[in-house]
């Protein structure tokens, strides 16, 4: 083992990482690779050089009418007076839209305008001037005319109008390749069964996807180990078949952090370390005349690091504009601490609560897959600014569409699996609308309720001097605002311990026991000040329970930690228990009860709601979770 | 022959007709049809039901650090008086970032807090607390967590989640399959050999490509004739195998109009005739319980009426909200009359113009799908509205990128080719650039500068008097701005006429003689403005000439009337002449420049522009066309 591993990366602003990026391959962008494709298959492609008609469209003199086609000379003179009778053949022919005109008629009457005589025979009123209702050749397209420019995306109109002109093959560009390297030993693929120490490869079945939406190709490799010499080999294979590499993980400065002395020895380094947060330990460097792009192993980090530098050098390959996304402005929930010297890119949860859009900061760890599927959107935070205030305007670049976001039911409170149920229900019922969830217990619920960030906040808040749940905490907190208490469900809290309960553990007093380990929940969670009461009420001191400091913030993740062994017992919901098949210790019953400001009774979304918690389906649904009992569900209570 | 055709349709608001379109098919999109794929090929795919984590991510307790972990309780105490060291294996094990944290250590102190005293031992001058530095089981995702919820869109980062929490394969809606059935006995397939009375079939390509792009497949018939037997038959095994059947043309009320009898005899017309305008005679009829849908064979109403009407359909089949398009706020440039009985979609060029954004209406044929794809943006225009005057402002649904149409160069004025080679000089140069031109001859771009619609007016305006080119016409008509003329090319002008000659034309004079028939430019154009002061000069009267009447846009339209027969000579630019295959008799050298307001002068796409023609690349250019000279092109000459 030895100390010296290079913890030194550049801090380079990512505009600038850009700028160097695209200046250093302006050579490789300048003559673009194209290939010839039938038209049929051109949609969202992009042409190399203007494209011109070679023939005429309509391709002869057509008729624009159904009626008949006359010589006008042979009809002027006629009005409503004086009508001149034509004969068939001879005088006039009948025609349909779309038919030719021949010689030597050069004129068409519409057959509304046509009074029939008998089979030979017509009369008309009015004379015909010359080349009316007649589609001229090239009404459309002129041969030799410009269909469409260089550099021009493929529509589907563009399709009909380059076949009308009689193309059938263009040059476009080729779709840049782009190999991407999955490495680290730890790595598995997500079909291989898991085991303590392994890591599903996502990030580059991720990287497949964003390739294909972006219009390029992927060419992913399989994950190798952490060797040097393998991954030297695997790169300089993948730099001669491939237009751009993307190696994962191995980008920082660790013991096996192999990938810049790697790049340093077969090519250059130009960019180590960019001033962005996640994706600071990102690489840009070349071999062999390809862009290879270093991108750090954490999956937040992996995809900011593709969408900002990746996307972007792809895009010039393909002419593209780089994919701008809908920007929109935010007040935000809460005060945003930020880093000073990195441009930040915070995942949000966007909200639209009585008019105003409302932005609450998701979770900014760079491993948290789930913040960006959760997010709908990413605030990005300039460098040199410290924070930002909560009621303060931000601008955030939009992942999910901003009529779903103002369709959605916000929800801010305590955590129950039977959200993910109601959520469900919900979109089932319209698929305009939706549940949005954001955890943070009961009182942070309250919280937000009081601050109007959120249509409504399930809460189970036990009043230590009544025993009464919910209605003392509205009262105290929330007196300005006219709240009601929509009834949701009865649930069992009880201990969670590992199968078998090894540490034969009764119930909370054996939390004071020194081989006991506990995991607790955060403050203001409704669970956490259940806990506290009943220590009270047992004369438990929170100093003789250990693990009284580590604090979850969700049932699930309590049960989840209880699993793997870091703590012997926890506090929670039966359902959680159940569906990590843990035992469970019932303490008793609580009532978890959704609270709402009135104003939003009448709203269409919160109807749907209140529909759902009343629904059979819901009763079903819970029947299969464990813990659960509904009475009256779905019913206000007016307070 | 006989004139029993059904020519009254209904006349049905577009909002009505979906409304009982749906309303129809509420029973087969009540229980979508569904598949299972890999997580890998989900992509934009939609989820049916709610998908669940199979396992946590990370999978095991894992150090968030480089570094060394450690048992908390061995750091208690530590600090930079009292340093503690530790016994390698015994106190500590290094560790890099990801690495599994077993029983008994509980904590990981990063490397730069750690001081290596040698192998053996490591010093620190800091206590570690319980699980500082390590990623718990679950802290990204917990087994049995919602990942994604029922009927949402599959994006790259739900397919990381998704791995990461063990799923390898979700249930997604089925993608429709979607019947496209051309008829008519003029159309032939693109690949075919284009003759007199045939018509290309884009449509049913332009359709695939549609589907396509919102998500369904496609399932393409080829082009069958007009026979009422062959296209029943074809219609009803569609309407087994399909989802949805689109039937292209015979949807009105002519001759061979057969399908609505068609849908009558097989199922049930449940529309025919909706009140729009390109579209109406559009037919929604149901067959076997499938939808079935006439799309009316003129390539804009077949647009229409799929964009409004099948892909409506498509997105209820995929659960998908309608993809609607971004709407701006747009200046309308001319009056636009409206057609009182019907919601028009008039298809508008559009363009940024001393920051404000300008319409401009585009051909309304329904023939022209060339208006498509020029056009920026579809102005819809309620029914019950006479027209919209010049000034007034209009929503527009964009076709094309809004940055785009911000950076491109607006030139309204007479029409030359070599318009379309600057505008792929632009693009090639700056792709964020374009040229959009609109030809409305060389006094309609004098008027829209006079309007402050466009940054350029490309002009060949001669002065009777003086015989010089266009400085009069902007002293006269645009003296109330500051006007530059930038200096384009010299073109010749000419009568251009069937290769051979065969009315043996030798100039302007012989457009007197009877047997010749002459086809003309609109008034306003140079070319109209040359031909009127030659005739002038010499004498001759327009009421001698035939064909004096009948006006043409470009040069190209005139070539293309004299090569298709449908007169003998028209006046225009060698280009032309020589694209076409003509043969020219020169009547003189014009010169084609291009007037300019000086405040556009310094903007970033104006100097492109004239960077474009100072190049040597146009000279080159023009020298592959026939009929041009410059000198001194792209110099700014003020005024």
């Amino acid at each position: 083992m030895n100390f010296d591993r290079n913890i030194y990366l550049t801090n380079i602003d990512l505009s600038d990482a850009k700028e160097k990026m695209l200046k250093k391959f302006a050579v490789q962008l300048q003559e673009p690779k194209t290939e010839v494709l039938a038209v049929d298959d051109t949609l969202g492609r992009i042409t190399y050089k203007s494209v011109f008609a070679k023939i005429s469209s309509p391709y002869f003199n057509a008729s624009a009418m159904d009626g008949i086609a006359v010589t006008s000379k042979r009809t002027f003179g006629a009005d409503e007076r004086n009508s001149i009778t034509l004969r068939i053949n001879q005088d006039f022919v009948y025609i349909d839209t779309g038919d030719v005109i021949k010689n030597p008629f050069d004129s068409v009457i519409m057959i509304e305008d046509v009074v029939y005589v008998d089979e030979e025979r017509v009369k008309i009123n009015k004379a015909s001037s010359p080349w009316q209702h007649i589609r001229p050749i090239g009404e459309d397209i002129v041969a030799s005319e410009l269909i469409v420019p260089s550099y021009h995306e493929i529509s589907p109109f563009d399709i009909a109008s380059l076949l009308c002109g009689g193309i059938t093959e263009i040059e476009v560009l080729k779709k840049p390749l782009i190999a991407i390297l999955p490495t680290g030993t730890e790595i598995i693929e997500a079909e291989d069964k898991i085991e303590e120490g392994k890591i599903i490869d996502s990030n580059s079945r991720m990287f497949i996807a964003m390739t294909k939406q972006i219009g390029a190709k992927a060419n992913r490799y399989k994950p190798i180990v952490d060797d040097y010499e393998l991954i030297k080999q695997r790169i300089l294979e993948a730099t001669k078949n491939n237009d751009i590499v993307v190696v994962i993980a191995g980008t920082s400065a660790g013991r096996e952090d192999y990938i810049s002395s790697i790049i340093k020895e077969l090519g250059e380094v130009i960019v180590h370390g960019i001033a962005i947060k996640p994706g600071k330990p990102a690489i840009i460097g070349v071999i062999n005349e390809k862009p290879i792009i270093g991108v750090p192993g954490y999956p937040v980090s992996a995809y900011i690091v593709f969408k900002q530098i990746v996307e972007p050098l792809i895009s010039e390959y393909l002419r593209a504009k780089e994919q701008k996304r809908e920007v929109v402005e935010a007040i935000l929930s809460r005060r945003l601490v930020s880093s000073l010297k990195h441009l930040e890119f915070v995942r949000m949860k966007l909200g639209s609560v009585s008019g105003k859009l409302i932005a609450t900061p998701l979770s900014r760890g760079a491993g948290v897959t789930m913040s960006l599927v959760k997010a709908d959107g990413v605030a990005i935070i300039d460098k040199n600014i410290e924070g930002i205030e909560a009621g303060e305007t931000v601008k955030i670049e939009l992942l999910k569409d901003i009529d779903m976001i103002n369709n959605s039911i916000v929800s801010i409170g305590s955590h129950d699996v039977i959200m993910d149920v109601i959520a469900s229900l919900v979109t089932e019922q319209d698929k305009q609308y939706s549940l949005s969830s954001a955890h943070v217990g009961s009182l942070g619920g309250i919280m937000a309720m009081k601050r109007g960030e959120t249509h409504i906040a399930p809460i189970h808040l036990l009043d230590e001097k009544t025993g009464v749940y919910n209605i003392s905490y509205i009262n105290k907190y929330l007196k300005k605002q006219n709240i009601s208490i929509i009834k949701g469900v009865k649930r069992e809290q009880g201990l969670m311990v590992e199968k078998g309960n090894p540490k034969n553990i009764k119930g909370l007093s054996d939390l004071g026991n020194d081989d006991v380990v506990f995991v607790n929940r955060q403050k203001g969670s409704g669970t956490r000040i259940l806990l506290d009461y009943k220590m009270k009420e047992l004369g438990l001191d929170s100093a003789n329970v250990v693990g009284y400091e580590r604090e979850m913030t969700t049932h699930m993740m309590v049960a989840s930690a209880v699993l793997s062994g870091s703590a012997d017992v926890g506090l929670g919901i039966k359902s959680a228990s159940t569906a990590m098949g843990l035992e469970f210790i019932s303490i008793g019953e609580e009532e978890y009860d959704f609270a709402i400001d009135d104003k939003f009774l009448k709203e269409e979304r919160i109807k749907i709601f209140i529909d759902v918690l009343k629904s059979n389906t819901f009763a079903d649904e819970l029947k299969k979770l464990e813990g659960y009992s509904i009475e009256n569900a779905g019913k206000i209570n007016k307070y």
